[in-house]
Protein backbone atom coordinates (compact mmCIF):
# COMPACT_ATOMS: atom_id res chain seq x y z
CA UNK A 1 0.00 0.00 0.00
CA UNK A 2 1.64 3.23 -0.89
CA UNK A 3 2.11 6.33 1.76
CA UNK A 4 -1.32 8.13 2.22
CA UNK A 5 -3.14 10.64 4.47
CA UNK A 6 -4.61 8.99 7.49
CA UNK A 7 -8.22 10.26 6.66
CA UNK A 8 -8.29 8.74 3.48
CA UNK A 9 -7.21 5.62 5.05
CA UNK A 10 -11.26 3.79 5.31
CA UNK A 11 -11.66 5.25 1.24
CA UNK A 12 -8.51 3.76 -0.03
CA UNK A 13 -8.86 0.20 1.93
CA UNK A 14 -12.70 0.18 0.50
CA UNK A 15 -12.21 1.11 -3.13
CA UNK A 16 -9.77 -2.20 -2.88
CA UNK A 17 -12.46 -4.01 -1.46
CA UNK A 18 -14.07 -4.17 -4.77
CA UNK A 19 -12.99 -6.76 -6.80
CA UNK A 20 -13.74 -9.14 -3.64
CA UNK A 21 -17.24 -7.27 -2.89
CA UNK A 22 -18.00 -7.73 -6.68
CA UNK A 23 -17.04 -11.45 -7.09
CA UNK A 24 -19.00 -12.54 -3.71
CA UNK A 25 -22.30 -10.12 -5.71
CA UNK A 26 -21.66 -12.39 -8.74
CA UNK A 27 -21.65 -15.67 -6.57
CA UNK A 28 -24.03 -15.12 -3.79
CA UNK A 29 -26.87 -12.87 -5.52
CA UNK A 30 -27.71 -15.05 -8.99
CA UNK A 31 -31.10 -16.92 -7.33
CA UNK A 32 -32.71 -12.92 -5.83
CA UNK A 33 -32.03 -11.54 -9.34
CA UNK A 34 -33.21 -14.42 -11.15
CA UNK A 35 -36.50 -14.16 -8.86
CA UNK A 36 -37.02 -10.35 -9.95
CA UNK A 37 -36.22 -11.61 -13.50
CA UNK A 38 -39.27 -14.18 -13.42
CA UNK A 39 -41.64 -11.73 -11.84
CA UNK A 40 -40.58 -9.03 -13.90
CA UNK A 41 -41.08 -11.67 -17.30
CA UNK A 42 -44.38 -13.28 -15.31
CA UNK A 43 -46.46 -9.96 -14.69
CA UNK A 44 -45.27 -8.62 -17.99
CA UNK A 45 -44.14 -5.37 -16.49
CA UNK A 46 -43.56 -2.72 -18.62
CA UNK A 47 -42.13 -0.17 -16.85
CA UNK A 48 -39.83 0.39 -13.62
CA UNK A 49 -39.89 2.98 -11.65
CA UNK A 50 -36.90 3.99 -9.18
CA UNK A 51 -36.57 5.13 -5.51
CA UNK A 52 -33.01 6.30 -4.87
CA UNK A 53 -31.12 9.26 -3.81
CA UNK A 54 -27.27 10.71 -4.04
CA UNK A 55 -24.87 7.52 -5.07
CA UNK A 56 -27.75 5.08 -5.90
CA UNK A 57 -29.90 7.98 -7.65
CA UNK A 58 -26.60 8.02 -10.17
CA UNK A 59 -27.25 3.96 -10.47
CA UNK A 60 -30.64 3.92 -11.08
CA UNK A 61 -29.68 6.43 -14.10
CA UNK A 62 -27.27 3.87 -15.17
CA UNK A 63 -30.25 1.21 -14.72
CA UNK A 64 -32.10 3.76 -17.10
CA UNK A 65 -29.87 3.49 -20.13
CA UNK A 66 -29.10 -0.48 -19.41
CA UNK A 67 -32.38 -1.86 -19.00
CA UNK A 68 -33.92 0.53 -22.03
CA UNK A 69 -31.13 -0.54 -24.42
CA UNK A 70 -31.01 -4.34 -23.59
CA UNK A 71 -33.95 -5.50 -22.50
CA UNK A 72 -36.60 -2.35 -23.75
CA UNK A 73 -37.81 -1.63 -20.14
CA UNK A 74 -38.91 2.37 -19.64
CA UNK A 75 -37.41 2.87 -16.28
CA UNK A 76 -38.44 6.37 -14.33
CA UNK A 77 -36.73 7.98 -11.26
CA UNK A 78 -39.74 8.49 -8.86
CA UNK A 79 -40.04 11.38 -6.63
CA UNK A 80 -39.96 10.43 -3.23
CA UNK A 81 -41.24 13.70 -1.83
CA UNK A 82 -44.62 12.93 -3.37
CA UNK A 83 -44.69 10.37 -0.96
CA UNK A 84 -44.21 12.03 1.78
CA UNK A 85 -44.73 15.82 1.85
CA UNK A 86 -47.99 15.41 -0.51
CA UNK A 87 -51.17 13.83 0.34
CA UNK A 88 -52.14 11.81 -3.09
CA UNK A 89 -49.07 9.24 -3.85
CA UNK A 90 -48.92 8.45 -7.66
CA UNK A 91 -50.75 5.56 -8.63
CA UNK A 92 -47.80 2.43 -10.50
CA UNK A 93 -50.07 0.86 -12.58
CA UNK A 94 -47.89 -2.34 -14.31
CA UNK A 95 -44.86 -0.89 -12.64
CA UNK A 96 -41.95 -3.04 -10.83
CA UNK A 97 -40.61 -0.49 -8.07
CA UNK A 98 -37.38 -0.81 -7.07
CA UNK A 99 -35.34 0.97 -4.09
CA UNK A 100 -31.61 1.04 -3.45
CA UNK A 101 -30.52 2.05 -0.60
CA UNK A 102 -26.72 1.56 0.85
CA UNK A 103 -28.49 1.38 4.04
CA UNK A 104 -31.75 0.23 3.71
CA UNK A 105 -33.01 2.99 6.15
CA UNK A 106 -33.72 5.81 4.12
CA UNK A 107 -37.09 6.75 5.35
CA UNK A 108 -38.36 8.50 2.26
CA UNK A 109 -36.84 5.37 -0.01
CA UNK A 110 -38.82 2.63 2.29
CA UNK A 111 -41.82 4.75 2.03
CA UNK A 112 -42.09 4.70 -1.71
CA UNK A 113 -41.89 0.80 -1.48
CA UNK A 114 -44.40 0.96 1.35
CA UNK A 115 -47.04 2.93 -1.41
CA UNK A 116 -46.25 0.43 -4.00
CA UNK A 117 -47.29 -2.63 -1.80
CA UNK A 118 -50.21 -1.06 -0.83
CA UNK A 119 -51.40 -0.62 -4.66
CA UNK A 120 -50.54 -3.94 -4.97
CA UNK A 121 -47.15 -3.54 -7.32
CA UNK A 122 -44.09 -5.94 -7.33
CA UNK A 123 -41.81 -4.42 -5.06
CA UNK A 124 -37.71 -5.17 -5.01
CA UNK A 125 -34.75 -3.77 -3.29
CA UNK A 126 -30.90 -3.35 -3.47
CA UNK A 127 -29.67 -2.95 -0.24
CA UNK A 128 -26.64 -4.08 1.79
CA UNK A 129 -29.18 -5.06 4.84
CA UNK A 130 -31.11 -7.89 4.58
CA UNK A 131 -32.59 -7.00 7.95
CA UNK A 132 -33.13 -3.36 7.02
CA UNK A 133 -36.64 -1.21 6.61
CA UNK A 134 -36.10 -1.29 2.69
CA UNK A 135 -35.91 -5.03 2.64
CA UNK A 136 -38.66 -5.41 5.02
CA UNK A 137 -41.06 -3.50 2.30
CA UNK A 138 -39.90 -5.38 -0.69
CA UNK A 139 -41.11 -8.26 -2.00
CA UNK A 140 -37.76 -9.12 -3.65
CA UNK A 141 -34.47 -8.13 -1.65
CA UNK A 142 -30.85 -8.28 -3.64
CA UNK A 143 -28.09 -7.88 -1.13
CA UNK A 144 -25.25 -5.93 -2.29
CA UNK A 145 -22.41 -7.59 -0.09
CA UNK A 146 -20.41 -4.91 0.00
CA UNK A 147 -19.75 -5.03 3.95
CA UNK A 148 -19.90 -2.15 6.10
CA UNK A 149 -19.30 1.35 4.30
CA UNK A 150 -16.99 3.32 6.95
CA UNK A 151 -16.06 5.96 4.38
CA UNK A 152 -18.08 8.89 3.24
CA UNK A 153 -17.58 8.01 -0.65
CA UNK A 154 -19.09 4.69 -0.95
CA UNK A 155 -17.45 3.35 -4.11
CA UNK A 156 -17.92 -0.40 -3.48
CA UNK A 157 -21.60 0.14 -3.08
CA UNK A 158 -22.09 2.16 -6.34
CA UNK A 159 -20.44 -0.53 -8.62
CA UNK A 160 -22.07 -2.82 -6.40
CA UNK A 161 -25.50 -1.56 -7.55
CA UNK A 162 -23.79 -1.36 -11.50
CA UNK A 163 -23.30 -4.88 -11.30
CA UNK A 164 -26.75 -6.15 -9.11
CA UNK A 165 -28.41 -3.98 -12.43
CA UNK A 166 -26.03 -5.68 -15.38
CA UNK A 167 -26.85 -9.39 -13.58
CA UNK A 168 -30.39 -8.46 -13.85
CA UNK A 169 -29.93 -7.26 -17.71
CA UNK A 170 -28.64 -10.07 -17.85
CA UNK A 171 -31.28 -12.44 -16.27
CA UNK A 172 -33.70 -11.55 -18.05
CA UNK A 173 -32.41 -12.11 -21.42
CA UNK A 174 -30.61 -14.86 -20.24
CA UNK A 175 -27.85 -14.48 -22.44
CA UNK A 176 -24.70 -16.92 -21.36
CA UNK A 177 -21.93 -14.15 -23.17
CA UNK A 178 -23.07 -11.57 -21.62
CA UNK A 179 -23.08 -13.43 -18.27
CA UNK A 180 -19.61 -14.69 -18.86
CA UNK A 181 -18.79 -10.57 -19.24
CA UNK A 182 -20.11 -9.98 -15.95
CA UNK A 183 -17.78 -12.97 -14.44
CA UNK A 184 -14.52 -10.92 -15.57
CA UNK A 185 -15.60 -7.61 -14.17
CA UNK A 186 -13.93 -8.50 -10.03
CA UNK A 187 -10.61 -9.16 -12.63
CA UNK A 188 -10.84 -6.16 -14.70
CA UNK A 189 -11.64 -4.39 -11.61
CA UNK A 190 -8.69 -5.57 -9.83
CA UNK A 191 -5.94 -4.81 -13.05
CA UNK A 192 -7.77 -0.88 -12.94
CA UNK A 193 -6.77 -0.68 -9.23
CA UNK A 194 -3.35 -1.60 -10.00
CA UNK A 195 -3.32 1.30 -12.04
CA UNK A 196 -2.95 3.27 -8.32
CA UNK A 197 0.77 5.16 -8.91
CA UNK A 198 0.29 6.35 -11.95
CA UNK A 199 -3.47 7.43 -11.20
CA UNK A 200 -1.56 9.41 -8.20
CA UNK A 201 1.12 11.00 -10.80
CA UNK A 202 -1.79 12.36 -12.83
CA UNK A 203 -4.00 13.60 -10.24
CA UNK A 204 -1.36 15.23 -9.13
CA UNK A 205 -2.03 18.13 -11.53
CA UNK A 206 -4.99 18.52 -10.39
CA UNK A 207 -4.28 19.63 -6.47
CA UNK A 208 -5.23 22.87 -6.77
CA UNK A 209 -8.38 23.05 -8.87
CA UNK A 210 -11.54 25.02 -7.95
CA UNK A 211 -13.48 23.75 -9.80
CA UNK A 212 -14.12 21.37 -12.92
CA UNK A 213 -16.93 19.93 -14.86
CA UNK A 214 -17.26 15.59 -15.51
CA UNK A 215 -19.02 14.71 -18.69
CA UNK A 216 -20.54 11.17 -19.70
CA UNK A 217 -22.76 9.89 -22.38
CA UNK A 218 -25.22 6.77 -22.31
CA UNK A 219 -24.02 3.86 -19.61
CA UNK A 220 -21.45 6.41 -18.27
CA UNK A 221 -23.43 9.17 -18.46
CA UNK A 222 -24.41 7.80 -14.44
CA UNK A 223 -20.63 7.72 -13.39
CA UNK A 224 -19.99 11.39 -14.76
CA UNK A 225 -22.95 12.12 -11.91
CA UNK A 226 -21.19 10.18 -9.54
CA UNK A 227 -17.57 10.87 -9.88
CA UNK A 228 -18.77 15.07 -9.58
CA UNK A 229 -20.14 13.57 -6.59
CA UNK A 230 -17.88 11.90 -4.84
CA UNK A 231 -15.19 15.08 -5.90
CA UNK A 232 -17.59 17.33 -4.39
CA UNK A 233 -18.14 15.90 -1.25
CA UNK A 234 -14.60 14.67 -0.48
CA UNK A 235 -12.44 17.45 -2.41
CA UNK A 236 -15.02 20.38 -1.93
CA UNK A 237 -14.46 21.45 -5.56
CA UNK A 238 -17.66 22.55 -7.12
CA UNK A 239 -17.95 19.97 -10.08
CA UNK A 240 -20.43 20.69 -12.70
CA UNK A 241 -21.72 16.66 -14.44
CA UNK A 242 -22.69 16.63 -17.88
CA UNK B 1 -39.64 50.76 -18.98
CA UNK B 2 -36.11 51.15 -17.04
CA UNK B 3 -32.69 51.73 -18.12
CA UNK B 4 -31.13 48.92 -19.65
CA UNK B 5 -28.07 47.62 -21.23
CA UNK B 6 -29.05 46.96 -24.79
CA UNK B 7 -27.50 43.11 -25.07
CA UNK B 8 -30.53 42.38 -22.38
CA UNK B 9 -33.36 44.53 -24.48
CA UNK B 10 -34.81 40.99 -25.69
CA UNK B 11 -34.54 39.29 -22.26
CA UNK B 12 -36.55 42.00 -20.54
CA UNK B 13 -39.19 42.40 -23.28
CA UNK B 14 -39.67 38.67 -23.18
CA UNK B 15 -40.06 38.65 -19.92
CA UNK B 16 -42.75 41.43 -20.01
CA UNK B 17 -44.33 39.31 -22.50
CA UNK B 18 -45.28 36.83 -20.15
CA UNK B 19 -48.22 37.99 -19.18
CA UNK B 20 -49.96 38.73 -22.59
CA UNK B 21 -48.33 35.10 -23.27
CA UNK B 22 -49.70 33.01 -20.88
CA UNK B 23 -53.17 34.91 -21.10
CA UNK B 24 -53.66 33.91 -24.60
CA UNK B 25 -52.51 30.45 -23.89
CA UNK B 26 -55.33 29.87 -21.28
CA UNK B 27 -57.49 31.74 -23.64
CA UNK B 28 -56.96 29.56 -26.93
CA UNK B 29 -55.83 26.12 -25.87
CA UNK B 30 -58.34 25.15 -23.57
CA UNK B 31 -59.65 22.84 -26.42
CA UNK B 32 -56.71 21.14 -27.38
CA UNK B 33 -55.85 20.52 -23.77
CA UNK B 34 -58.99 19.21 -23.31
CA UNK B 35 -58.47 16.52 -26.22
CA UNK B 36 -55.32 14.85 -24.69
CA UNK B 37 -56.70 14.61 -21.18
CA UNK B 38 -59.70 13.00 -22.65
CA UNK B 39 -57.30 10.22 -24.32
CA UNK B 40 -55.45 9.70 -21.17
CA UNK B 41 -58.60 8.69 -19.56
CA UNK B 42 -59.95 7.00 -22.35
CA UNK B 43 -56.95 4.73 -22.57
CA UNK B 44 -56.51 4.58 -18.80
CA UNK B 45 -53.18 6.03 -18.96
CA UNK B 46 -51.10 5.25 -15.77
CA UNK B 47 -47.86 6.73 -17.09
CA UNK B 48 -46.52 9.47 -18.56
CA UNK B 49 -43.38 9.42 -20.23
CA UNK B 50 -41.86 13.05 -21.16
CA UNK B 51 -38.46 13.50 -23.87
CA UNK B 52 -37.72 17.09 -23.29
CA UNK B 53 -33.77 19.05 -23.15
CA UNK B 54 -32.83 22.01 -20.88
CA UNK B 55 -35.53 24.23 -20.18
CA UNK B 56 -37.97 22.47 -21.02
CA UNK B 57 -36.60 19.21 -18.84
CA UNK B 58 -36.79 21.64 -15.90
CA UNK B 59 -40.59 22.12 -17.04
CA UNK B 60 -40.74 18.62 -17.05
CA UNK B 61 -39.88 17.88 -13.64
CA UNK B 62 -42.97 20.62 -12.77
CA UNK B 63 -45.01 17.95 -14.46
CA UNK B 64 -43.78 14.63 -12.39
CA UNK B 65 -44.59 16.30 -9.02
CA UNK B 66 -47.80 18.37 -10.20
CA UNK B 67 -49.46 15.34 -11.98
CA UNK B 68 -47.90 13.04 -9.68
CA UNK B 69 -49.32 14.69 -6.61
CA UNK B 70 -52.71 15.91 -8.07
CA UNK B 71 -53.32 13.36 -11.07
CA UNK B 72 -51.67 10.18 -9.34
CA UNK B 73 -49.74 9.99 -12.94
CA UNK B 74 -46.09 7.86 -12.82
CA UNK B 75 -44.22 10.50 -14.84
CA UNK B 76 -40.59 9.89 -16.50
CA UNK B 77 -37.79 11.53 -18.33
CA UNK B 78 -37.23 9.53 -21.15
CA UNK B 79 -33.53 9.50 -22.05
CA UNK B 80 -33.51 10.52 -25.54
CA UNK B 81 -29.90 9.14 -26.07
CA UNK B 82 -31.55 5.66 -25.34
CA UNK B 83 -33.37 6.53 -29.34
CA UNK B 84 -30.76 7.85 -30.92
CA UNK B 85 -27.38 6.15 -30.43
CA UNK B 86 -28.40 2.73 -28.95
CA UNK B 87 -30.41 -0.01 -31.25
CA UNK B 88 -33.55 -1.01 -29.30
CA UNK B 89 -35.61 1.85 -27.87
CA UNK B 90 -37.74 1.01 -24.85
CA UNK B 91 -41.25 -0.31 -25.40
CA UNK B 92 -43.67 2.50 -24.05
CA UNK B 93 -46.45 0.16 -22.90
CA UNK B 94 -49.64 1.80 -21.62
CA UNK B 95 -48.17 5.48 -21.09
CA UNK B 96 -48.44 8.78 -22.94
CA UNK B 97 -45.51 9.91 -24.53
CA UNK B 98 -45.09 13.95 -24.19
CA UNK B 99 -42.65 15.97 -26.10
CA UNK B 100 -41.68 19.42 -25.12
CA UNK B 101 -39.63 21.68 -27.08
CA UNK B 102 -39.76 25.49 -27.73
CA UNK B 103 -38.41 25.24 -31.49
CA UNK B 104 -40.27 21.73 -32.29
CA UNK B 105 -37.15 20.85 -34.13
CA UNK B 106 -34.47 19.21 -31.53
CA UNK B 107 -34.09 15.85 -33.61
CA UNK B 108 -33.62 13.32 -30.49
CA UNK B 109 -37.30 14.66 -28.91
CA UNK B 110 -38.73 13.85 -32.47
CA UNK B 111 -37.03 10.71 -32.41
CA UNK B 112 -38.73 9.59 -29.11
CA UNK B 113 -42.50 10.76 -30.37
CA UNK B 114 -41.64 8.88 -33.59
CA UNK B 115 -40.86 5.92 -31.86
CA UNK B 116 -43.82 6.01 -29.27
CA UNK B 117 -45.88 6.61 -32.58
CA UNK B 118 -44.89 3.28 -34.36
CA UNK B 119 -45.32 1.23 -31.12
CA UNK B 120 -48.86 2.55 -31.22
CA UNK B 121 -48.85 4.57 -28.21
CA UNK B 122 -50.36 8.27 -27.82
CA UNK B 123 -48.16 11.19 -28.31
CA UNK B 124 -48.49 14.71 -27.22
CA UNK B 125 -46.35 17.54 -28.17
CA UNK B 126 -46.26 21.21 -26.20
CA UNK B 127 -44.08 23.32 -28.77
CA UNK B 128 -44.43 26.87 -29.72
CA UNK B 129 -44.85 25.64 -33.46
CA UNK B 130 -48.04 24.11 -34.81
CA UNK B 131 -45.54 23.40 -38.27
CA UNK B 132 -42.88 21.58 -36.58
CA UNK B 133 -41.46 18.33 -37.03
CA UNK B 134 -42.18 17.83 -33.10
CA UNK B 135 -46.14 18.54 -33.97
CA UNK B 136 -45.81 16.17 -36.92
CA UNK B 137 -44.92 13.72 -34.80
CA UNK B 138 -47.73 13.71 -32.55
CA UNK B 139 -51.83 13.14 -32.19
CA UNK B 140 -52.18 16.24 -30.43
CA UNK B 141 -50.48 19.41 -30.37
CA UNK B 142 -50.90 22.36 -28.21
CA UNK B 143 -49.49 25.15 -28.69
CA UNK B 144 -47.51 27.29 -25.87
CA UNK B 145 -48.26 30.80 -28.20
CA UNK B 146 -45.35 32.23 -26.22
CA UNK B 147 -44.37 33.69 -29.82
CA UNK B 148 -40.51 33.79 -31.68
CA UNK B 149 -37.95 33.61 -28.84
CA UNK B 150 -34.81 35.96 -29.23
CA UNK B 151 -33.27 35.93 -26.02
CA UNK B 152 -30.64 32.95 -25.18
CA UNK B 153 -32.97 32.65 -21.70
CA UNK B 154 -36.31 31.26 -22.38
CA UNK B 155 -38.59 32.31 -19.41
CA UNK B 156 -41.43 33.10 -21.28
CA UNK B 157 -41.50 29.68 -22.55
CA UNK B 158 -40.81 27.85 -19.58
CA UNK B 159 -43.44 29.58 -17.32
CA UNK B 160 -45.92 29.15 -20.87
CA UNK B 161 -45.11 25.51 -20.48
CA UNK B 162 -45.39 25.18 -16.62
CA UNK B 163 -48.96 26.74 -17.16
CA UNK B 164 -49.99 24.44 -20.16
CA UNK B 165 -48.99 21.47 -17.39
CA UNK B 166 -51.61 22.86 -15.23
CA UNK B 167 -53.85 23.48 -17.54
CA UNK B 168 -53.91 19.38 -18.16
CA UNK B 169 -53.68 18.66 -14.44
CA UNK B 170 -56.95 20.68 -14.13
CA UNK B 171 -58.67 19.63 -17.16
CA UNK B 172 -58.11 15.78 -15.73
CA UNK B 173 -60.15 16.65 -12.46
CA UNK B 174 -62.65 18.98 -14.25
CA UNK B 175 -62.03 21.30 -10.98
CA UNK B 176 -63.51 24.62 -11.17
CA UNK B 177 -61.73 26.16 -8.12
CA UNK B 178 -58.90 25.29 -9.56
CA UNK B 179 -59.48 26.25 -12.94
CA UNK B 180 -60.88 29.96 -12.08
CA UNK B 181 -57.40 30.00 -9.64
CA UNK B 182 -55.57 29.03 -13.46
CA UNK B 183 -56.82 32.21 -14.87
CA UNK B 184 -55.68 34.78 -12.39
CA UNK B 185 -51.96 33.52 -13.15
CA UNK B 186 -51.46 36.52 -16.04
CA UNK B 187 -52.92 38.94 -13.25
CA UNK B 188 -50.47 37.75 -10.84
CA UNK B 189 -47.46 37.40 -13.44
CA UNK B 190 -48.22 41.24 -14.42
CA UNK B 191 -48.10 42.20 -10.36
CA UNK B 192 -44.47 39.89 -10.06
CA UNK B 193 -43.13 42.35 -12.92
CA UNK B 194 -44.08 45.30 -11.12
CA UNK B 195 -41.65 44.62 -8.77
CA UNK B 196 -39.07 45.24 -11.11
CA UNK B 197 -37.27 47.91 -9.47
CA UNK B 198 -37.25 46.59 -5.85
CA UNK B 199 -35.52 43.18 -7.50
CA UNK B 200 -32.78 45.25 -9.32
CA UNK B 201 -31.88 47.24 -5.99
CA UNK B 202 -31.57 43.43 -4.34
CA UNK B 203 -29.56 42.31 -7.39
CA UNK B 204 -26.99 44.45 -6.97
CA UNK B 205 -25.69 42.87 -3.86
CA UNK B 206 -25.02 39.73 -6.20
CA UNK B 207 -23.03 41.67 -8.41
CA UNK B 208 -19.57 40.14 -8.48
CA UNK B 209 -20.97 36.51 -7.47
CA UNK B 210 -18.96 33.96 -8.63
CA UNK B 211 -20.64 30.38 -7.45
CA UNK B 212 -23.98 30.31 -5.88
CA UNK B 213 -26.63 27.52 -5.47
CA UNK B 214 -30.17 27.48 -5.83
CA UNK B 215 -32.93 25.59 -3.64
CA UNK B 216 -35.84 24.70 -4.20
CA UNK B 217 -38.65 21.54 -2.99
CA UNK B 218 -41.88 19.94 -4.68
CA UNK B 219 -43.68 21.88 -6.88
CA UNK B 220 -40.34 24.22 -7.11
CA UNK B 221 -37.68 22.07 -7.53
CA UNK B 222 -37.97 22.72 -11.18
CA UNK B 223 -37.41 25.79 -11.14
CA UNK B 224 -34.35 25.58 -8.74
CA UNK B 225 -33.14 24.12 -12.25
CA UNK B 226 -34.17 26.33 -14.31
CA UNK B 227 -32.96 29.57 -12.42
CA UNK B 228 -29.73 27.67 -11.85
CA UNK B 229 -29.87 27.04 -15.94
CA UNK B 230 -30.31 31.12 -16.62
CA UNK B 231 -27.63 32.01 -14.17
CA UNK B 232 -25.29 30.54 -15.97
CA UNK B 233 -26.50 31.11 -19.62
CA UNK B 234 -26.21 34.63 -18.63
CA UNK B 235 -24.15 35.34 -16.06
CA UNK B 236 -21.45 32.66 -16.13
CA UNK B 237 -21.40 32.32 -12.44
CA UNK B 238 -21.13 28.56 -11.47
CA UNK B 239 -24.84 27.91 -9.93
CA UNK B 240 -25.43 24.33 -8.53
CA UNK B 241 -29.58 23.31 -8.13
CA UNK B 242 -30.67 21.15 -5.52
Amino acid sequence: MPEIDKSQLHVYREIHEQPAVLARLLDEEQTSIARVAAEIKRRQIDHIVIAARGTSDNAARYAQYLLGACNRLVVGLAAPSLFTIYDAPPRFGNALVLGISQSGKSPDIVSVLAEARRQGAPTAALTNFADSDLADAADHVVQLRAGEERSVAATKTYTAELTAIAMLSVALVADEGRGEALRRIPGKVREALDAHAEMARVAERYRYMISCVTIGRGYNYSTAFELALKLKEMTYTVVEPY
